[in-house]
């Protein structure tokens, strides 16, 4: 096989990587997107929706940027929903409870899988 | 050596871990209390500060729930603090940025560690 077809195969692997990636943080966001709706409901599913979002981080050592970046972006979207519908979007700053939560149980599990 | 007398020690040695730990507790607190004072200055000061309390809190592999508990008992001491001065406490909320900071900060330490 040449060098061309070497390189070829090398970026289509690196681009179904991407992919894979890509498709992963977008799940990623859209489990957490479902926590941020029903995070003040305060019932088990929550609860449990968030367990698992915190596994799978933890699994997958996601960096702790890209959580920031996932709740940023949301809150963000939120936003714009809000103004477009003439509503005050203050109510968005609780939800940094929600993200105060995810953290401290994620640095928590870091922590004590090393101690 | 009876059993009293190395129960006595035993209890000794016990107390003095105990004050050691409450000793270093309290000087967590206080580092913490400072950078909340001074984090939205953004200055260099308040950078070192928040880098320092992060190393010292990695080195002793302290518990996340002892980071919140600190956080929400100095909260709760400055909203007492703003109420006796007939001032609103509203602006504490903002401090939940301090938090997740550092929690994020801290979470990533404690994740590049262990991959």
């Amino acid at each position: 096989m040449d060098e061309h077809h070497i390189g070829k195969r090398q970026s289509l692997s690196q681009q179904m990587t991407l992919n894979r990636d890509r498709e992963f943080i977008q799940q990623l966001k859209a489990d957490y997107c479902q926590i941020l709706l029903r995070y003040f409901n305060n019932d088990n599913t929550v609860k449990q929706q968030i367990e698992r979002f915190i596994n799978v981080a933890f699994d997958a050592k996601v960096p702790v940027p890209q959580i920031i970046e996932i709740h940023m972006e949301l809150i963000d979207e939120f936003s714009k929903q809000l103004k477009l519908e003439g509503r005050n979007d203050e109510v968005l700053l609780d939800y940094r409870l929600t993200l105060i939560d995810i953290l401290a149980h994620l640095c928590e599990i870091y922590r004590t899988s090393i101690s």
